[in-house]
């Protein structure tokens, strides 16, 4: 893919101009984003509209066609998210250390842009004017590599972003598209070591799998979400409804939705009866084991297949246990390491429960809901990481950068 | 190799207990390491002994076989460096940040350890104890890949530390060697993303670039230290030649040192003759281009290939630029993206240089050779990184560390 390496080349001739571009000047680029895309909005709509026939003559249906469908509503979102990214504080040139070392050395680590980073998505269009305008204000150039249904319409976004960026000074190819579906494209991003700094792939566990299996450049994903929920012998009844019940309704098909609740043996009979009852009226299927099918009437039989599973769906597994280690085994085995809560007023139990879950994100009584960069406050959420390394949890700007040590002397030797 | 993955499994397991260990359990293990190795000199000189002469056998020499022998004073070396690691700060369970949001959430940013790391090095055998000693006091299990020809001296110093670990009441587990000399054992480490979350490569460019080029777990590397160091046309004379010859003597042999200087044509003439005798006399060979060696008598003809070389000896790359903008392209170019410096007295460009150059460490007026953990008051070093995620630059401790959200809540929900 010759093209594709040409296209990480200029990414990274354009990176030495953003990379030292004020914060003023990346302001100016993302304003000028967001009114092309504004001004743009009827050019945006046919484009969206051929990749929606081809979706349509190629039996693409429900969910899919939705999510790949841009509406005027979807592009003033778009315009929006933009704007924010423009209102949050520049990641670059924040001191977050500096020593001066005996012999008078000054040393200080200088949050700096990692450089090119590259974005492989599916089919929703809007991610692209999302992770640009991330990419922009972090200081980093842009690979967008989105899914085949959406490609007009990531064309048409990406073309107006670029002229946006020369408006503002800029190279546009700080932010470029792949603009062919080859899956060779992608293997080269994923061996260009020495073009490209970070790759983070969006979008379904196979997707993800594949790339972190074959990327050769650093990747930060998280699989999936398989967040738990145990409920302690001494959780207050009122707020075990309302947790559980928010955890897995509020937004079923994201990956901090409740998947599978624990629950105390003791709390059962307590418990269970009133959770079962309103479950039912948010519609949701249970799927229980045996000691809380009989708490649960209308639960259905869990399998083992159930446990461990995401659902990203109006559906809970639900697991009686004896004891506090039980379910912490049972996190240990099926949980993803993402969030996992403990509805507990027991001190000692919540302690263990957030000293030993191994996750990005443990819960003392609240929703697993919460783990989002915009909830945590980061104002702009680029993902959320279920690995260890660089960034985990939810990734906002600052996860955009690597740092620098900046060291001044006055003829220091050693 | 079904054994390196059992090795593999039982250090996780061991993780569990470690991860949750106490600094004083940590600190008490440490020492038990300490005392252990001092006790146990004669057994380790003899194994020793036994890859020495396998080694001369071999055909060995020189620097490679004074690298691979133990003495009583590097073993010395050895006791004092754990001793040192229990001194340290535990990076494990430090608040990095906590907020409290509106709806009364309160998000708390936690180090912890990262669970199982792998480091893979060459001859000398002291480097078992000085990153297992590291590992134990940051929580993290470790599997030791040493050099096949300290097999011997490696077994018998990782026999010590295990028996050290169970007097501390740690699982013997969370240190362990690779026993044999087989290349599939490295194979199965890169590709167990289940079961390890880091890999640490020690040792030369070849070694750690196959390293990078195979693993899929997460690597952490520098692949070499090609140091620059842009005499500016204000510089001072005095502090150029101390620097200069500072930066390239004091230690030839390691990443930081000086390979090659840039110096500003009109400071040439006033520079490069007193250089030139001050580095004869500590005989170094220098390798210049024609304007640089009309005032360097004695110089060689730089060919094209010393420019971007580590020498790692007394060898010096000499260039003469127009502008601080061709010594900028030059180390852009030729660069390891380790260590940058500048002499000069000139504001603006020190400002130029300090933002513009991509490297781990950059430098105003001081050698190159001050990179490094000890040297930035890290206390030790676990190596350097010349890559961009997770840990740029020495790496202490805190790099051998992720972090977990711990959300404390009162029933919120979403």
């Amino acid at each position: 893919m010759e093209s594709v390496l040409e296209q990480l080349k200029s990414a990274r001739a354009a990176w030495a101009s953003l990379s030292q571009a004020t914060t003023g000047v990346k302001n100016l680029a993302l304003r000028e984003m967001a009114e092309g895309l504004a001004a743009a909005r009827a050019e945006i709509l046919a484009a969206n509209g051929r990749d929606l026939d081809e979706a349509r003559q190629a039996g693409l249906t429900g969910a899919l066609l939705s999510r790949l469908e841009l509406t005027d509503k979807k592009i003033e979102g778009m315009v929006r998210g933009i704007r924010d990214v423009e209102a949050l504080e520049d990641p670059i040139g924040r001191s977050l250390s500096t020593v001066t070392r005996p012999n008078g050395l000054q040393i200080t680590k200088m949050s700096v842009p990692l450089g090119v980073l590259a974005v492989i998505y599916e089919s929703r269009p809007n991610v692209t004017s999302d992770v640009a305008a991330l990419a922009v204000k972090s200081g980093n150039s842009i690979i967008l590599r989105g899914g085949k249904e959406s490609l007009n319409s990531n064309r048409a976004i990406a073309g107006i972003l670029r002229k946006a960026l020369v408006k503002a000074g800029l190279p546009a190819d700080c932010v470029q598209l792949i603009p062919t579906p080859d899956r060779e494209a992608v293997q080269t991003l994923l061996t260009a070591t020495d073009l490209l700094d970070l790759v983070i792939p969006r979008g379904g566990e196979s997707l993800i799998r594949t790339i972190v299996e074959n990327s050769r450049v650093p990747v930060i994903f998280q699989y999936k979400g398989v967040c738990h929920t145990f409920v302690d012998e001494s959780a207050d009844l009122k707020m075990a409804l309302e947790v559980v019940v928010n955890a897995k309704t509020s937004n079923p098909a994201v990956c901090n939705a409740l998947e599978c609740l624990l629950i105390h043996r003791s709390a059962a009979a307590r418990i269970l009866p009133a959770l079962a009852e309103r479950l039912k009226e948010w519609g949701v299927e249970v799927r229980a084991d045996g000691p809380a099918r009989s708490w649960m009437p209308g639960a259905v039989e869990a399998k083992e297949g159930d446990f461990g599973r995401e659902f990203l769906d109006l559906v809970l597994a639900v697991k009686v246990v004896d004891s506090l280690e039980e379910a912490l085994a049972h996190i240990q085995k099926y949980g993803s390491r993402h969030s996992e809560a403990i509805l507990t007023n027991d001190y000692a139990n919540a302690q263990v429960f957030l000293k030993r879950v191994d996750a990005a994100c443990v819960y003392v009584n609240a929703s697993t809901r919460f783990t989002d960069g915009g909830e945590f406050g980061f104002g702009a959420e680029v993902g959320i990481s279920t690995q260890k390394l660089h960034a985990r949890g939810p990734m906002g700007l600052a996860e955009l950068t690597t740092t620098k040590y900046l060291i001044l002397g006055s003829g220091q030797v050693r």
